[in-house]
Parts: structure tokens; sequence; C-alpha cells
């Protein structure tokens, strides 16, 4: 689970609570139709905007994205160097035996063990990277789309409360409260949009380059150890991808 | 029938419809004079911006993305997978014999079999990707500049409504009716971009998409016929264009 | 003349002409300082931000373009393939002779009938191309630039009414006139930017890409005859610049 | 010094004070808090946003960019022309006896003169085009970044007005002139941005893209020169990056 | 310290302090459950946006570029110069020997000691530029996307607000008030981001360009050293990169 987005979805869900609290009640804060107008009117802009395969692959990608652990990325690196040694030791295709839990690393090694040319391996894996960053964009441009219609679909339900306001003030005393309700569709799709939608499309985003970056780092790896180069600098190669304070190299840090 | 449109369409229409009838009468968002404006801005801002036979493109454009059944990229490689084993067991030119529905398809079978060299093929197809890709993005831009006209053209007839109700205050009870009316052109402007255009013009970018990447896979597919690759090498090319969930190789999915 | 234009400006102005006359009397919306400080605040933003030749070039990009006929490629195409026949029959020194109108085909015609090489052909022509977008865009700007600057000074214009009306409410009837006049500069601005500056700027751009194709398939059509092709094959090629419906080719639609 | 400059300040100074005199006193468009507000607000940004140096360098370029004349790209071909003419005559050495007023037109005659291998020519000068490029794009930033500065100081100084406003309600005729005073910073603001800051960087960025073309219009002449083309062939080159109207060759215009 | 961000913080927060000071209470501008939403909300998307480690990695971006001294371009080219005097005088492996200061040319100038091939030199330090620019682009846009959630967690607490005093306007000795506190929000949001966001994340970007291009400076530099080229001719090529005001070689200034 990512430690992260619990703790940003406490955050911003203890404080909007908090506030409403401390103003008085929460059920001004309820308006049916308000609720169906905007849940309603973004759910169709994604039915509208998107493909049904694409929706369900968004909410798959996210879901995903939530429960992975974060990418260890110099873990990767160790595992990489122990691989190379063996290649180096034994033979490329002793790699085969040796097992390996990333299915990326995998397929890598494979590839390699295969004893298939490096442009095939590398063209193969290539293919692979930007399927990924292709399924996981998409998925993102699902959520971005979703923030900008909540607000969108908020202003919509605001000025159709206004009007209905506005036709009727013959009562002095009910054009607070339904002035209120009609800020409330405004208030629904600014906090979809900013609370869910766009955090979600952002993480997205990070994790999607997090994810290619280690593949690079595999492809990178594999390739030298298909060229038959010393673990030590593959090693070496491998970590000018990584920020200098986590490189093993003693190297001072900078920023 | 795109049926996530139509459930899109339905979904939109229903909860706006939904919201009205809690809220009071239809008639009071009804306004002949502000429809007019609106309608007729908006189709000027389209005259204007836009040469007549683009328009007309636009609208085919939108209504053949509306009725086509969406792309189904596997049964496309089995095809190819097909035609490569026929390539392989008889020759090439056994090729054009074979019936093929898909009209690209048939097009890239057809210059395979006329022997043509392969950066021929290649570069005629490309050609015509890149000619059904402006087609297609010069329809999504018609809706994305009516989904950014149609607000803007709201506010002008909001601001009218205000000026004119602003003018004309002597009877404070015409107010609150004669402000509700100046507020509706702004609403049909929201309603008509976020509801009509710019989901349109996403849909036909998703569409523009999926048919290149169904080109390309196309393009790929055949160049590998023509290298006389072995189908079954073909059809794993082809297959890292799919996600990894759809793909016949056993291999566990990832995200 | 360009009929889409005309049409555009007749539409936009008669649903403003058509809304105005519904709602009462046209002299409210005339206010002499309002349009003085909008006329002379957009001319002044034009002024400050493009040297005079600039300005100059783009109103005179802009009439041209109004006044052009569309370009019809298939007629250019035509004219191509009868070039590439003379050239065939007699030899590319021939084409000298023949009249042609469009003054590109003629520059790039006199260039293979002056033997020059294919590189120097295509860059050439190339600069040319180059140049007549950077003229048009410069122009599109221009108006794009304008397209923003109008609703800025209208905000500006609003803010000095608004603060002239609040500083002075002793007489409350006059409020709500002057709250209107207020109004008023921000609705010459928005309708100065979106009926005139935006969608001239959107046709220019538009009038540039078409201009633009045409010339690429000049280009294409006179390299393939100084490469002595085969006039058929000509122009088959050039036609893949054609949507599939425009081609002579017995092929079916598609989208 | 610039003249469309000149003029655009004085059309929006001229049209600003027209609009304030009509409306009544100029006394109620100054306030000194407000002013310090805005002027200390954005004052703050820039010194937040950009390192000093950038800061100095901003003003300088545009200071520069507003006395000098605009750049005559035809005078500058004449002048390669006979450049071209006296290396033919004499040779390529001959040319750094020949007084040169451009700066970099001299480097690139001295470079040539030295007998510096094309390649290199090309190099050293286009790293100058590019250091000069950036120069005016730092500078067009600092102004364009101004242009968003203003208005959001001038938002947050009309929030602290209007917050002050509404705590101290209890004297009616005392709100109106109270909110005028807060919307005076949202005033200055939009006036800062729109008709000093964003025009500045405008004009920055067509001076730089002007002063770019007269730079790639010498190292095509001088190149030129270095390879020994005919002088006549150079200006033929050189007069493709002009817009036909200015050509010598006698052409028809084109738009 | 970067000075420019002291003189920005006290201008800043000078201004916002007389304007206040100057209109009333200070007490008016502060409401905690205001200032909860804001912070909360602001942290929360900032959670819900970034995994933990980018969080950690922008902050300690902006207090490192904040404590460094700038960049000082031209003391970096005196001393490649008086290293590539050294390596002429002795030889590329005296070079080890000599102090250096900065880490990227102790690196650089490492490999060149090891005698490592040029194509190597440029890749791995050219791995080390990009990892640097995106570690500082990460962290601008986390203060980037800050900028945009301030004010929109503003508007939502502002929507908040506005619907609580809606619903409860029986005393109307409270609405004043009640709406004074709903604008806090979003001034807190609109200072948090302007103020603080944006310019932070400017300022980034400003630094993380400075840092690339004396990067590359040191890049060429040692190139150039390990080519055995002439420090006079390295100086000549390093300087290109410098404004022309700051090159020793005597030349006019120009803009």
């Amino acid at each position: 689970m990512d430690i992260a987005t619990l703790v940003g979805f406490i955050l911003a869900i203890g404080s909007v609570v908090y506030s409403i609290a401390l103003g008085g009640s929460f059920i001004i804060f309820y308006d049916l139709p308000s609720l169906v107008l905007i849940g309603g009117g973004v759910a169709a802009t994604v039915f509208l905007k998107w493909p049904l395969d694409i929706v369900k692959a968004a909410i798959t990608v996210y879901l995903k994205s939530l429960f992975t652990t974060p990418v260890d990325l110099k873990a990767m690196i160790d595992e990489i160097q122990r691989l190379a040694e063996t290649a180096r030791r034994e033979s490329v295709f002793a790699l085969e035996k040796i097992p390996v839990e990333d299915k990326f690393l995998k397929k890598a090694v494979t590839l390699a063990a295969d004893n298939r040319p490096p442009e095939v391996i590398s063209s193969i894996l290539g293919l692979e990277i930007s399927a990924m960053e292709d399924r996981h964009s998409k998925g993102a441009d699902v959520f971005d789309q979703m923030g900008a219609d909540g607000p969108a679909m908020g202003m919509i339900g605001t000025l159709m409360g206004l009007v209905q306001m506005l036709q009727n003030m013959s009562d002095p005393s009910s054009i607070g409260p339904a002035m209120a309700v009609a800020l409330l569709t405004t208030f629904y799709g600014a906090l979809i949009a900013n609370v869910f939608c766009l955090p979600i499309a952002a993480k997205l985003k990070v994790r999607s380059k997090e994810e290619s970056a280690k593949m690079n780092i595999i492809i990178a790896g594999v390739l030298g150890i298909v060229a038959g180069e010393n673990p030590r600098t593959v090693r070496e190669k491998l970590e000018s991808f990584l920020p200098p304070s986590q490189r093993t190299v003693a190297e001072e840090k900078k920023d």
C-alpha cells in the first residue's frame, strides 16, 4: 500500500471534516440532486470521452499503482550485479536457472540466456516499455480529464441552481439557503477534481516514470551482461541512473 | 454503435433532467433569444474558423467514429498470423487470393503480393496513416474549438443580459428573472461545450490512436511476412503491441 | 471570397442584433468612452507587441487569405500529371514552354527545366515553404494576441467603471446604469476577441496548412518528374496526400 | 527608438486617461497602500524567481531592444553580395580589409578570412546565435512572469481589501468607497501586466527572432562565400529568407 | 545564501504587512479553521501526488539551491584553461594531482586522467547531467503543483464558508464577517502559491539551467583537453557559452 496516498487522504478528509465541524452542521453540505448531477455528469463525460476498456484499464492501473511497493532501484542494481557475476563465472546460459522475481528482469534475462543479439533484446524490451508507458498515460489522461470535468459540471449545476433561485425570489428568507445549495455542485466538483482525480493522475505519472526508469536500468544491465562487461563496470554504469547520494562509489553528495 | 457514448449521453441528459425536475419547472430553462444567440454564435465561429469542407469532414469523421465497432487488435493479429502461414506454406503471391475484410490490411497485402520492396510498402502505408491522423485531428480540432467558443458565446450573452437588466431596474420584482435569463446563455454554452463538443473531440482522438495502432500492427505484420519471417515470430512481435494480459504467450499479468 | 467567413460574420452579427433587438434599445450597448478605451487599448497592445511591418503584413496576409479561392488539390494533381506526361513524351526541358498558373508550381517547373539536381530543387522550394509558413504564423500570432488583449482591456475598463461607480453611490438609481456601462468594455472586448480576432487567427492557420500541403504535393510531383518516374506512379504517390474519397483509384471510402 | 512602442504607450496611456477624465476625478484611482502592495509584491516575485544578474540582464536587453533600429535584411544581403564579389575578384583573405559595421558579420568575415573550415565557422557562429537567443528568452521570461504575477498580486490585494471592508460594515456609506479601493490593486495589476510586462515580453521575442534571422542569413552568406559560390547565387539563396515582395528577382508577389 | 531570495521575501512580507497595518487590525486576517483547511489540504495534495522520497528530495533540492553561491562560469573557464595548460605542458595524467574543488569537474578530470576515450567521458558525464536535471525538475514540479493546489484548496474553503454563511443569514450583522472569513482561505491559498511555491519552482528551474550550463562547459573543456587542443582554443570555445560582455577576447558588447 502506498503510505503517502493513505496519509494524503486522511489529511484531506480530516481537514475538510474539521473545518465543517467547526462551522456548524454537516447536513448543510449534503444535497441529493447536486450529488446526482455531479456524479452523473462526471460519469457521463467519462463514458463520452473514453471507450469502456480504457475506463476499466484506468481503474486497474490506478489500483495496482496504489498497492505496489515503491521501486527499489538499488536492490535491482544489486540483483543485476549478481546476475552479471554469474554470467561471468559460468556463462550467459547459466542465467536461466537463477530465480528472478521481477517480471521484466525475468523476460530480459530469458532473452539473454536465449542468446538473442543485443539489438533484438533492446528492441523487444523497448517496445514493452513504451506499451507500459502508453497504458499508464491513458490512465492518467482519464483522471486528468475528470479533474477538468468535475469543476465544469459543478459550474453547470451552480448555474442551474442560480437560475432556479432567481426565478423564485418571492420568499426572501429562502434566497440564502437556495444559493447555498446552488454552490454545492461547484464545491463537490472542486473536491472531486482536486482531492481525487488530479492527485491520482499525478501519482500515476510519477509511478510510470519510476517504472520506466527501472526498466531502463534493467535493459542497460542486461545489455552489459550480454556484452560480457565486467560486473563492476556494469554496476558503475547503472549507478549513474541513481542520485549521487545512493551510489556505492564513495563520492560526496551534491544536490 | 459505440455503447459508451450512448450510456454517456443518457447519463448526462438524465442527471440534468432529474436535477431540473426536482428544482421546479422546465420552462425556466428555456429562452429563445438565448438559444438563438448561443446557436448562432457558435455556428458563426465554426464558419469563421474553418473552411466548409473541414466542417463537413469533421461531422462525417465523428459520425463514423460513433458507429464503428471498436478495433479488435487480437483478431487482427490472428488474421495476420493466418496470412503469414499461407505465405510460408505457399508464397507471398498466394496472399492476393485470400479474402481480407479490413481495407488497410487489404491494401497492405496487395502491396506484398505485388512483390513491392519493403521500404516502398512501409512508405506508402505510412503516408496513409498520417493522412488518416491528419483527418481525425482536424475533426477533433473543430470540436475542441467549439468547446472553447460555447462558453465564450455564453459569457457574451450573459453580459448582454446583465446590461439590459441593469439599465432597467425600475421594477425590482423583474430583476431576479431577468438575471436568471441572463445566466441561461452561460448555462447553454457550458452544456454544449462540456457534454457535446469536448467529449466528442476526446473520443475522436482516442479512436484515431486506436486506428493508427491497428495500422501500425498491420504494417509490422506485413513487413514480417514479406521478410519471410516465421508466423510464430511475426505473432510474437505483434503481441508486444498488446497489453500483457491479452497476449497468448503464457505470461503473468503485470500492470 | 471565402464564403464560410461571410456566412460566419452574417450569423454572428445577426444573432447578436436579434438578441439585442428582443431585449430593448440598441442605444444601451453604445458608450463612447468604453469604445475609446477598448479600441485604443487593443491598438496600443498591438503596437507595443509588434513592429509596424509585422502589423501591416498581418493585415495583408489576412485580407489575401479572405479573398483567395480554396486550394483545389485534385486539379493541382491533374496538372502535375499532365506535366509528367509531357516530360515523358518530350523531355524535362519541354516543361518550360507549358503555361502554368500557380506561382509555386511555375518556380518548381522552371527549376526542373533548368536541370537543377533534385536536392537543390527540394532545398530551394523547402525554404520557400518555411518562409510562407513563417509569414502566416506571424499573422496568426498578431490576431491570437489581440484575442487575449481584448478581454484583458475589457476587464481593465470594467474595473475602472466599477471603481467610479462605487465611489459615487449617493444616487441609488444611477447604480444600475453605471454598472451596465462598466460591463460594456468587457462585452466589447469579448466580442472583438471571439468574433473577430480568434476566428481570423484560426482560419489563417488552416489556410497556411492547406497552402503548405499544396506546396508539398508540388515538390513531390516535380521531384518525381525529374526522376523520370511514370506519370501514373507520380499521380499514385501524390494521391496519398488526398483523403481516400477524393482519389481516382477505385477504392472504397473509409473514414 | 522603436516608434511602434512609443505610439503604443501614448495610445495606452491616452485612452486610459481619456476614459478616467470623462468619468470623474483622477484622485479616486490613486491609493498609496495599494500601490505599495502591487509594487512591492511584483518586485518581490521578481527577486524570488530570478537571480540578480538575470534581472539586470532583462532590463538591459529590453532597453537595448527599444533603442535599436529594426534590422534591414535587404541592406544586409546587399552588403554580403558586395563581400562575395570582393572575395571572387580578389580572394577570401581580402575580406578582412573591408570595413563591416555589423558585429556578427564582422566576426563571420574574420573567421572566413582566417581560412577556417566551414564546419568550424558554422559551429562557432551557431553557438553565438543560441547564446543570444538564450539571453533574449531569459529576458522575455522575466517580463512574462511579471505579467502573471501582476494580476495575482492584484487579486491578493483585492482579497485583503474585501476582508477589511467586510469586517467593518457598520457605516453603510463607507462600503462603496472601501470596495472601490479594494478593486484598485486588481486594476493596477492588470494594467502593469497587460500594458507593460506582456507587450514587452512579446516585443523581445519578435526582436530575438529578427536578430537570429539576420544572423542565419549572415552564416548562409559567409558559407557561400567560403565555398567560392557565385555572388549572384549567394544573393539568390539569401533572398529566399525574405518575403517574396522584397526580392530583387522579378517575381510577382504572393501572400 | 541567495540574496535575491532574501530581498524578495522581505519585500513580499513587508508590503503585505504594511498594507494590512494601514487597513486596521491584523487579527481579522487570522482564522484557525481556514489555516487548518489550507495547510492540511495543500499538504494532502502533496502526499497524494508524490511518493515520500520525492517530497523529501524536493525540500532538500530547494534548501541547497537557496544556500549555494551562484555559479561563476568565468572562474570555471579560468580553471579549465589552467588544467589545459598543465595537460599540455606535462600530460593528461598529470591532471589527477591537481586539486579541483568542483565535484563534477573533479569527476571529469579523473575520467580524463584515466585515459578514458572521449565518447565514454561524454556519455558518463551526460548521464550525470540528465540525472541532475531530472532531480531538479521533479523538485520544481512539486512546488509548481503546490502553486496550483493552493488556490484550488482556497476556493474549496471559500465555497464551504459561503455555504455556511448562506445557510445562516438570520443575523444580518454577522453576514459581513462570515463572508470575510470565507474569503480568507482563498487569500491564504493565493499567498502560499504566489509568494512561496511558484517563485521557488521558478528559481529551481533557473538554478538547474545554470548548473547544467556549467556542466556542459566542463564537458566541452575536458573533451578539448583530452583531444590535446591548444589551451587558448579551449578557452575560446568555452567563452562562446558566455554572454559577449564577459568574454576576455576584446570585443565590443552587443545585446
